[in-house]
């Protein structure tokens, strides 16, 4: 296999982490992964499941000496994780992160890189709703994008390396601005996890009402939203804590139209509603066009990435 | 196999209707079918594909004889269908329907039902994104709820026929009032359907500023969203003004939840998010135990019922 890094360090074992580690062990991209997470529980864990081939007992000395030192954290602490292994990495090492948030973390993260050392932000869009170091799978980079966000004048070399790292893990890699980047997801990610949780919370309110039912029944859209909402608390408080501006102006955005659905159903304008409904079924189809879902029926039994 | 009615009419031969068809084939649950559909073209395609024993041409001609006449047509309609085939039902019979709102259902069907003729209004709770009578399989029924909506007093005979129909064709059958069904609906799918809907409409408007970047990442949330903006226009424009009072109810909630979280990322309050979320995660647990979904993951690129 084609190894692009001698030695890559994870910082955090989750979900994407722990996917990193099984799909760089299944291309032979790296030749030794450290690994390192705040909780002792999960150290334990990932030592027992032989998650990473080291794991180590601080970020400092799981960096120390790494070619590429991936920062796998919620958004929130990404800054200080990045003070912690500051003064131990290796001139010419490139570090990265995973984020769903890309300006923040860039601003947290950059003061405690030195010099000499590459930063390459990066984004992968895939995920499932289980999170925690056993969730992780080979396959869940597999045709899916992942976006890197390098500042401009990165080093050409770094930006290679990583991309062939991401590349090489079976995912499709494009660039993307940071702000750009914050204001898409906004739309494709944050708004409509903010939109899920909401829904199912309200109807944990009314399951006093209608008793386990809601549950019992649960039709899709509901179940889909359900699914939506089970991701990670601490990621995606962070994620909207952190992209602020954008996600409340996608929300506010969503408010208006959604107001105007509402009034159309009050008034029974039965044709605007008919029309809307009409466009956005076309938006499916582009999806399903550019690769990204399939539409074959599986009986709504199928799963989420996130 | 065991057959439950010598002759079953399908009026309306969409998604519900084909997958019916192609179920009571599998469990030998009717001598004959015969079906109906307004569209010439939809009952040349029908014929075509060999869909029920007979086509006929009008509602009438299907109805005419059946021992159970199952109405698969939007709520809109279905009150104008029940008054043509009213004059030839005949007697002892049993009239059905699958809208996914009951109390407007039997208002606008059971004035034409004669004197001597058994209305029980049913729900499947199945479906996909696709429609028209090349969209049904025999499995669409599989371990999926019908709910059963009989008047009070309704001919247990008749009742306990449609059952054994139901659970013939895979369903797991219970039975409900009409006005808690609308209740139950309206926050496990069409406010969700709403929802979803208006969250598409907001990315096709922002499309014009990140050209086709928000189908090109279209990451779960807003790809579940848009599986589910999919679903017929038609259908769900008949949802929202027949089940009107519940669906606002569940979106006025919807609006004041969703106002109470935007406030927290506009004020930055953490710990609130967290908790909703981390609630919310629960509910999810519910309704994998509950059956109605399964965790494994599949990368996002399953489907769903509606």
């Amino acid at each position: 296999m084609n190894q692009v890094y001698d030695r890559v360090a994870l910082i955090g074992l989750g979900l994407i982490a722990s996917s990193m580690f099984w799909a760089i062990k299944r291309a032979g991209l790296a030749g030794e992964v450290t690994g390192y997470a705040r909780s002792p529980e999960t150290r334990d864990t990932a030592r027992r499941i032989g998650l990473c081939d080291r794991i180590c007992d601080s970020a400092a000395e799981a960096a120390e000496g790494a070619d590429l030192v991936v920062l796998c954290v919620p958004v929130g602490a990404m800054g200080k994780v990045a003070q912690e292994i500051g003064p131990v990495l290796k001139p010419g090492a490139t570090v990265s992160d995973v984020g769903s948030v890309k300006r923040h973390v860039i601003e947290s993260v950059s003061p405690h890189i030195p010099e000499g050392v590459h930063f390459v932000p990066a984004h992968p869009l895939a995920g499932t709703e289980h999170s925690g170091p056993e969730s992780g799978f080979a396959e869940l980079y597999d045709n899916r994008w992942c976006l890197l966000v390098p500042a401009e004048g990165s080093d050409p070399q770094a930006v290679a390396n990583l991309r062939a790292l991401w590349e090489g893990m079976g995912a499709n890699v494009e660039e993307m601005d940071a702000d750009h980047h914050d204001l898409v997801l906004a739309v494709t990610s944050h708004a409509p996890h903010l939109i899920a949780y909401t829904m199912v919370g309200v109807a944990d309110d009314l399951r006093r009402v209608t008793d386990s039912e809601v549950i019992k029944y649960s039709a899709a859209g509901f179940r889909d939203f359900t699914r939506i909402a089970a991701s990670d608390p601490t990621m995606w408080r962070d994620v909207f804590l952190t992209n602020k501006d954008a996600t409340l102006e996608i929300l506010g955005r969503f408010t208006e139209e959604l107001f105007a659905l509402q009034r159309a159903i009050r008034t029974g304008d039965g044709e605007q509603l008919f029309d809307y409904f009409t466009r956005t079924r076309a938006i499916r189809r582009g999806i399903i066009e550019a690769g990204q879902d399939t539409d074959a029926p599986d009986f709504g039994r199928g799963k989420t990435a996130q």
